[in-house]
């Protein structure tokens, strides 16, 4: 199961708690209300959905809610025990044939549909390369969903300073065209200021860190993709279960136990 | 036939009614007339002409209201209406040979002149490989096509903001150039900015996100003829309708069902 | 011949209108002699000339002239023509021998260097592989010094704002530093945004604009280039006369048909 | 062993004694009161981590401090030495086999990881190509492990400038929200300030640089390693202990020598 | 020998005379002392210095000496004489033998490192395959140099304009504590402005250029590398002096005469 991911929300409440504070210590309690314009949240974030309105196609624009939800929750990749699955499911085709594969993997509960298809296929006795050549499709095909999925939210953190500005313009006039009241001219610029804040935080705080970051979780499901290939193909090769082990393992090694290593590299060597 | 896109004139509509609710909550009625100024809407329509009519050739110039046009009309194509003629065709061409499909073509009244060239082709004894060669040199010609046309809207939204800001230094300088009347100052300083807005507002609203809508029209035109390549292929080969339509399915699944699917993998996997 | 472009001085020509309007309209007769300030003028033309000459060699700079009077022709390619040029060569080829070929050059007249080229690689006897190696080589070449030119305009498009910053910050740091008469505060400034303002102008309505266009004609000469190699090709392998232009022509319809055609794809695909 | 890099922290010393001088020139003594305010640092501070939390993933933000340590550091390879270890390692292995070379790594002292592994591969009797593979495989391992650490630094860069500007603007709105008392409005502005100066010097003073350093260094991990990878070979292949020398002193030559020698190239070439 | 570059100080040298003349222009001879700030020099200066310092290693931060006068410096190549060594070089070996080159380098008296380490190889009797894999090392080898030098002085133009911001934020907020004395308020604010004028000035007149006219300099220096390889080969597998002239001299046009030659291209083809 995907976990909620507890980062997102906390970076979120920091950078509000932060904003907070800063208003806080200079402006004092009454200072919040400053803060708050309706008209300022209109112009923003209505000029915002109008522009990714025009930009994007309605299927595209249906996935933002899901988008923004993926946000806040992480994979949950647990390459141990994913290792053991194809040691196990290695074991038993060489025991029991290939074929008999489809019932262990009702008995093991697999329910990664990715795993599946591939345990399949091989069970269909499709070639290694074609099985390759199969699965890396459905990776390209996950990926450039998960590419169309993010744009809308890296366009959002784009067009959301604009519209900040575009804001600030309108008050700016506004304030300019009737300068009768100087004592007015403060406030009115105060107001003006706020969609430029808007927009910056909407950009800075939320869509650009959560398009990031939706990036960095597609590099990691296609890392995890790319070792389930990597096992299937062993488990169809007939590969013995220990060198299996290790070779996912390696993987493995690869994420957790290098960087500790690294530091120590060379230490020895010149004073040989 | 390619429907209307409702979404580009909502998108742009939010967007206009965002800012004049903007300037209505605070400006009031008379607000509206602050931001209507012929002069500004010259300098920054104008000089936008003026930079793209360097900036192109005349042929490409010429694209630039079908261009438009063209951002709000969407793709109306129906996959699942494309495979059951794919299946027919098939159907048709193993029972009474690949000769017969032009006037099966007649018959389907098909329309796509893309879909009747690679039929003809096929009819014409033409081998897979080259009808593929050929199909796709089309393709890239019509993603030329396709950007040279949105090279245009790309360019504007370059230049509308550069326009804006000309303007403005242009107010900038007159107003400050005399300052007897100091009451003329602010609505002087509010003219000056209101091309900075029009700028902005139409980079914003109108080219940036068009240009982006129109792109991600160009890949979806790609997609789809890639499956009609696919199709045609199919057919020309003697594959059985069946065989054909699951593997034209395939493309429609990617599209439909995968984003459900995929947020329940893994779900049972680690609990095995 | 190139004939003149009659898009980019009167693109020019617009904007520099625009901006004159908008000086009329708010500032009147007197408003022009705001604009115009011959100190301004140094500074941006003088110090963009600085930051060239260290940018770039002898040789480049010495192009510029001659790059900028490009922007102001266009290529006047007659496919047509030149279509029934290779058509006719074809011909002649076929009945009289590819020797025959050299003297037809001069009768049709053919000042082109590279058809020339072509034409008299194919008369030497030189293998299609090989003639294709050559004139891809020049086509490379010209590309090559097509960049070398443009990349002038480009840096001085680049370079143009900068010194109008430069320029605006020296006039407030001169107006800043003698406060004593705050009658002279305003036209100062005024003055100091004199050059922001020709930076800005000389970057959007001049160099960038026509560094856009250079390349637009780069991309159309090596279009051109590459339809007479399919030419000379086919004349040498003796491709019948007729071939030879449907060939061809299948480029002219890329360019002036396909366009239409497209929008009525697929337009009664869905009623079937 | 990593030596300490002084260039980092000079640096950054560098550049806080050069803003102190700054403040102290023309603020004197009690200007630097000015220049600090806890609930700035927080804002700017606070926002960043905000920003970096929702950007990345735990396993990456916990990298954090080792990648700034890293920054401080400086690789400590001395190619000459490595050098001669390789020389001594071929003539060994010529000697006694390259089985004996597992010993020979023992009396040596080797620590680096990247070399043990090289010789163990050798040793196991592992084709040269395989060798290869295996080991760029490992070091395209690490480019993306060091690629990962990295991001968080250049992020930083770019998010400590935006909130920043975020900080600016609240005070602005808290400033200009309440004019009544004129006196105040100076220091409150400066207090607005500060917040982008953070940011500011932040991003260049700190992350920005940090992060092109760790790149350079990647970049010579890699050159290492390929030199390793290069000296493995040579010994695994049995070359004369001389030749080997030869042909990894070329890395040297190229690192060292070559800049002096080019500078003197084509001086006579001319006069004769 | 590597020729005084004039356009780099002559460049510098305009840049500088227009920024005076602006000075002297509107503030007269007074005005220049207001553009003279040592403290301001100070933060720009030595911030940068701290960046490049935390940027860059120090074996790079050595040559930044170096690659600032290697842009003063221009390549002296003589393509003419070049060629006729080449033809000389190739009439002796047809004549004495491949042998005989390796005397004949010392009677020409030619010094250029790459055209003797070129003929030293042919001399060896190397295979042209290995000759020129070897010297593409070279070209790659420099070409990475080069690119190590260039990118102090980009990292420097990038720098530059950032501290020029810091100094005058530090300047601003300086001002703004202290606003008792509203005659200073000019002119403080004029030197907090001085950092952004010497930072775009230093980024836009001195490092900017400097580095893209490096650049064109490498581009240059491959390119005659290449021809020289072109060279080398002709001679050793002995090709006619007469042909290896024509081919080398091929290049030489593509420098020179080209530009000129298709200005009027299809001149005549369309009356025909």
């Amino acid at each position: 199961m995907r976990k909620r991911d507890v980062l997102t929300p906390l970076g979120i409440t920091i950078g509000f708690i932060m904003i907070m504070l800063a208003i806080l210590s200079s402006g004092g309690r009454e200072g919040i209300d400053n803060f708050i314009d309706i008209a300022s949240i209109f112009i923003v974030i209505g000029g915002l959905i109008g522009s990714l309105l025009i930009n994007f196609k309605y299927e595209q624009i249906k996935l933002f809610n899901s988008v923004m939800i993926e946000a806040f929750q992480k994979n949950d990749y647990n390459l141990n025990e994913m290792i053991h699955l194809f040691v196990r499911l290695s074991d038993y085709a060489r025991k029991e044939g290939l074929l008999a594969l489809e019932i262990k993997l009702d008995d093991e509960d697999v329910q990664d549909p990715f795993i599946k298809k591939g345990i399949l296929l091989a069970v269909d006795g499709i070639e290694p390369e074609m099985i390759h050549e199969i699965m890396d499709a459905e990776i390209t095909a996950m990926q450039n969903r998960h590419e169309k999925g993010r744009a809308i939210i890296e366009k959002a953190g784009e067009y959301a300073p604009a519209w900040g500005m575009i804001g600030t313009l309108i008050g700016l006039v506004l304030m300019l065209s009737s300068l009768d009241d100087p004592a007015s001219l403060g406030p009115n610029m105060a107001v003006a200021l706020l969609t430029t804040l808007y927009g910056t935080i909407l950009a800075n705080l939320v869509f650009l860190p959560m398009a990031s970051k939706l990036e960095i979780k597609t590099e990691e499901d296609i890392f995890m993709k790319q070792i389930i290939i990597e096992g299937i193909i062993g488990v169809q090769s007939g590969q013995s279960p220990h060198i299996l082990e290790e070779k996912l393992s390696a993987f493995l090694l690869d994420e957790e136990n290098h960087h500790s290593k690294e530091f120590v590299a060379g230490d020895k060597l010149h004073e040989t």
